[in-house]
């Protein structure tokens, strides 16, 4: 290992880095690749982004002065070659763990860590934040954007250029083009960005106004002045970034990082906005990686020297809940043909995928861009359709307003499917789907339901479907269900009626979703001794069952509810609000997420500290009997 | 009357504008200013943006067979002359009345208005998803956003053209650029289109392209031939809107009604997605308005032969909130030079503009563009500054993921002014600020405030940006405090505790906000019957005052919570939430805006419909206490 990273080893710090030669850059990234390589193969994490990106981190440390100059890496998970730069190469082995480093760049982690990015395209506007800082404060300190091309489609990316453009701050966005999200990336700007890089005039016209500054004017003069002149606004404003008053630098290669250290140590020279275009490679220098890079985007621990990696055996277990939640939708529009498929640039973390093979016109992958997502899945339900919308939980807290406005408002028939709802596990506190049933109670003409298991789904995309609905919302974890015979016949489901699972005598579990199931082995073993339980899978949290909530409130002083969601406003919230509307002296304790950011962790785990497993459930019965008045 | 509108009373639909000869459209649009202008001067509406649109509207139905073809208006308020021809013009002095029609478009009120546009940024998203459906049914049906050149910064309109941009359905976009919002409009774009409508080299070639389609490719085959041809792609990809695979076309006359058919007419039969660059004047038509465009952006009722306005007397009434908010942000700035004002589009909106006149390089108007003016205040606050971004209500649910991923995960110092909390009134369902306490009493992190009067307000500001402190919420009301003398010391207020305004015997009153006002007056009435309450301003939803909780649940069999916010999931939430985990065996009546959308109305007649008005107050407590069992 040590002749392994001889050089690696005596990089700590960014300052430390900055004593190599540039000569020796290239050795410094193979051994970068080579740790993240041997690392990422034992201990699951995001691969193809930071195999992709770690000549740009190298050359970034390299030229800026860091920490006091600021990188904020859109997306942090291209951010693995930066985390090793910068004090955490021992303690790598962590990553994602419980207790260990985070998997995106944190504040509190490391004050090299500018700004914290799970979600896409923040990157722009949290820079430019600093940037007028620095300008306000009379610093001279380099802000540095480092964005891909998959989040430069969502919209506040966009936004953030538009204000940069009239801000005459420093601010240097680096355009990470990998040509790919997560799965390939769609779009207008990718298409463009693609002519950009291919076309041998653009690159012509690149290179001359590469010999930045003197003479590039002397060429813009010359057309201006010439007969050319007529075009010569034109050519000023050539460029979809420089119409934003950005100079754009580029497309230059992202892979060789002595051109890189020569490009960045001109650009920080230039005052002002300016974006420079670089050309990567997703899984870079890993070839399995390279060949199937929506495989190899987290692919789990494989075997480094044959590239297999140690997937499930999916015949012999449940499937993941977004598995069925994408064959039901093929079968369901096969029933159905005003059914239609939308996600925001996640067909494989959706499995929409599925639709996307077998029906293609049917459905669209609309880039990342969940508020476009749900207002043109309102504009489909406008025109007849019956959109399916699936966004990840705390993704979808983006499309908040779309929600409202623009489809409940209307009373729009459109499927909201939120998938990784609940606890996410090791991509952390920025991914869990801890908020929607608490930001989605609240809004009228919203159905608010949450399976406990794969064949509610399935149900509950049978019964949204079906004539005259309204809005409709379903959410589902990250995960494995809970049984290999999932694919019964659909079965309509009452909107707002619980099911009930087992009656008992001492205590009341309401439930809503797969934390259910966790319900049901702490049932079990409170019966083991002696003490029965009433066991409801509430379904719907909007509208609740009140029928229920009366009966259960006559007959137990006790009442635990079940959640994977935030505590605060859930749906042991709406039981609350019933219990005390109707004066019950009843005790309610609510089981769920509490009122923190849970850091990452195995999803058990996490579950476990929270206090949802079935111990927890089970505690907390028990402690509620104790305590009875 | 009716010679003044002898045209226009021969147009109710416009199949009967299609008869017109189109040598009589521009008498038409002439007569459709004047009645907007009679209209609004009576009864108060959004003005300078509606008459700028007149032309746009009369060429739209004229030359598209609505409502078969699709309009979708961008922040809806532009459309009045819509309205006006789509079988309103009779109904149009109910304008944003009670039960009257809608300012908006509106599915619901015609089958004209294709999708209901309150928020900005939304149309294309919209109208895509109706070409969309078109396209997949065969139908040859036409779909136009009309959008303007400030909704047009919005992100979501971005993510929108960029996915159209890979659709080949027939979309048409209309630029309405008048180089304003409600403020003149900032940011790169608007720049941008400003060089492109005064470039005269720019028209030159728009001209040679205009000659639609043939002549056009051979100028373009032409370039690519020759020598100029090194420019080639640059030449075919000129301009931003072609950058993302939209047909361009324009800048055009948009006062020039036939101009305006000739060119729809011919832009009819170009399939697939487009824009319609159109150059437009606020106010068109009325020369105060033209002349001050901010000031006439809604005008409240005036005299139209004098233009006199007929506005408050702000001398001898309580200031209105946003002033309020204005006021005390310059003086908190001269104070503590780390803060900072942002605003999105909404410097007089928000009052912002007080402290941009005196402190311009301390406060930013970063475009309508919520999601970025929340990430980008986080990013000024992660490099130490204290920013104070102020939002309506309702926009904020636009920027719902920048508040939790951002900013309060973050645990970063960014003080939330929420403008417009609670229902306003005239504007209808899609701006009632009626949801925020509910989506942001369960993010961790975040202190939750609303101030009873003005000087909780600025006592909240104050307390807000002392040292130390995290992310901080404050929403108050439209419209004016309760008294002049406003301008008290600062007073640092203890976060989490409520203010008891009263003690009584038989029933506890627990308000937040401005609606505690009400509380008080019911109070006295009740007092006159004897009937004494305690009451307290909470000042704090999160994290709430338990110490109170505790000593009210003690006290009283009846409690009543009074907000101007949704009732499910907001401060009665909490209280229930309190009052069930701790099983008292109290009874809570929850007051605030009920489970559906409220419509338009004045705001006393919407605050007496939901019932959370002084009577409706009165009249619960009575009702509790006669049901007291």
């Amino acid at each position: 290992m040590k002749e392994k990273y001889a050089l690696l080893e005596t990089v700590d710090f960014p300052q430390d880095l900055r004593k190599v030669p540039s000569s020796k850059l290239t050795a410094i990234c193979q051994e970068i690749r080579d740790f993240i390589i041997d690392e990422v193969s034992e201990n699951p994490g995001h691969f193809g982004a930071s195999l992709g990106a770690v000549e740009i981190a190298v050359a970034l440390h390299y030229v800026f002065n860091t920490p006091y100059d600021k990188l904020i890496w859109d997306v942090g998970h291209q951010a693995y070659a930066h985390k090793i730069l910068t004090g955490r190469r021992e303690r790598f082995h962590t990553n994602r763990k419980l207790d260990g480093i985070s998997g995106f760049p944190n504040m509190e982690e490391s004050e090299y860590d500018a700004f914290g990015t799970g979600h896409s395209s923040t990157s722009i506007s949290a820079a430019l934040g600093m940037a007028v800082a620095a300008k306000m404060a009379g610093e001279d300190r380099e802000v540095v954007a480092i964005i891909g091309d998959g989040s430069m489609t969502g919209g506040m990316a966009f936004e953030a250029l538009n204000h940069a453009g009239i801000e005459k701050s420093n601010l240097l966005v680096i355009l990470n083009d990998n040509q790919i999200a997560i799965d390939p990336n769609v779009g207008a700007l990718s298409q463009y960005l693609t002519n950009i890089s291919t076309s041998k005039t653009y690159n012509k016209v690149k290179d001359e106004v590469w010999g930045i500054t003197e003479r590039a004017k002397a060429i813009r003069l010359f057309f201006q002045k010439t007969a050319i002149g007529i075009k010569g606004s034109i050519f000023r404003r050539s460029n979809l970034f420089e119409s934003l008053n950005f100079r754009y630098f580029g497309p230059i290669d992202g892979h060789d990082v002595e051109d890189l250290v020569k490009t960045l140590t001109r650009l920080k020279k230039i005052p002002g906005p300016k974006i420079l275009h670089v050309l990567t490679k997703k899984g870079k220098g890993y070839k399995p990686a390279e060949e199937n890079q929506t495989l190899w985007h987290a692919p789990g621990t494989f075997d480094r020297t044959t590239g297999k990696r140690n997937g499930h055996s999916p015949l012999e277990q449940p499937p993941l809940y977004q598995h069925v939640f994408g064959h039901t939708m093929v079968e369901l529009a096969e029933q159905n043909d005003k059914i239609v498929g939308i996600t925001p640039a996640m067909p494989s973390g959706s499995s929409l995928n599925i639709m996307m093979e077998k029906m293609p016109n049917r459905a669209f992958d609309v880039g990342i861009a969940e508020q476009h997502a749900v207002t043109f899945s309102a504009g489909l339900a406008a025109a007849g359709k019956i959109p399916f919308c699936s966004i990840y939980s705390s993704f979808m807290q983006r499309a908040y307003d779309s929600i409202i406005h623009d489809t409940a408002l209307q009373n729009l028939q459109v499927v909201f499917c939120l998938d990784r709802g609940g606890l996410v596990g090791e991509d952390g506190a920025t991914h869990h789907g801890a908020f929607d049933m608490a930001y989605l109670r609240c809004i009228p003409n919203l159905t608010v339901a949450a399976p406990m298991n794969e064949m509610e789904l399935r149900n509950m995309m049978y019964t949204a479907q079906l004539p005259n609905g309204g809005p409709f919302s379903i959410r589902y974890p990250r995960g494995c269900g809970t049984t290999t015979s999932w694919r019964a016949p659909f079965e309509k489901l009452e909107v707002g009626k619980a099911r009930l699972l087992r009656k008992g005598d001492h205590i009341a579990l309401l439930s809503i979703g797969h934390a259910g199931n966790f319900a049901t082995v702490a049932a079990d073993r409170l019966a083991n001794e002696g003490i029965t339980a009433t066991h409801y899978d509430m379904r719907f949290i909007r509208p609740i069952d009140e029928d229920v909530l009366q009966e259960v409130c006559k007959k137990f002083d006790q009442i635990i509810t079940i959640e994977d969601g935030v505590i605060t406003g859930g749906m042991g919230s709406a039981v609350a609000e019933f219990i005390a509307v109707h004066g019950y002296p009843t005790y309610l304790t609510r089981l769920g997420i509490p009122d923190i950011f849970v850091e990452q962790g195995t999803i058990p785990q996490l579950q476990a500290t929270c206090g949802f497993d079935a111990d927890g459930i089970y505690l907390a019965a028990k402690n509620a009997l104790a305590q009875k008045p």
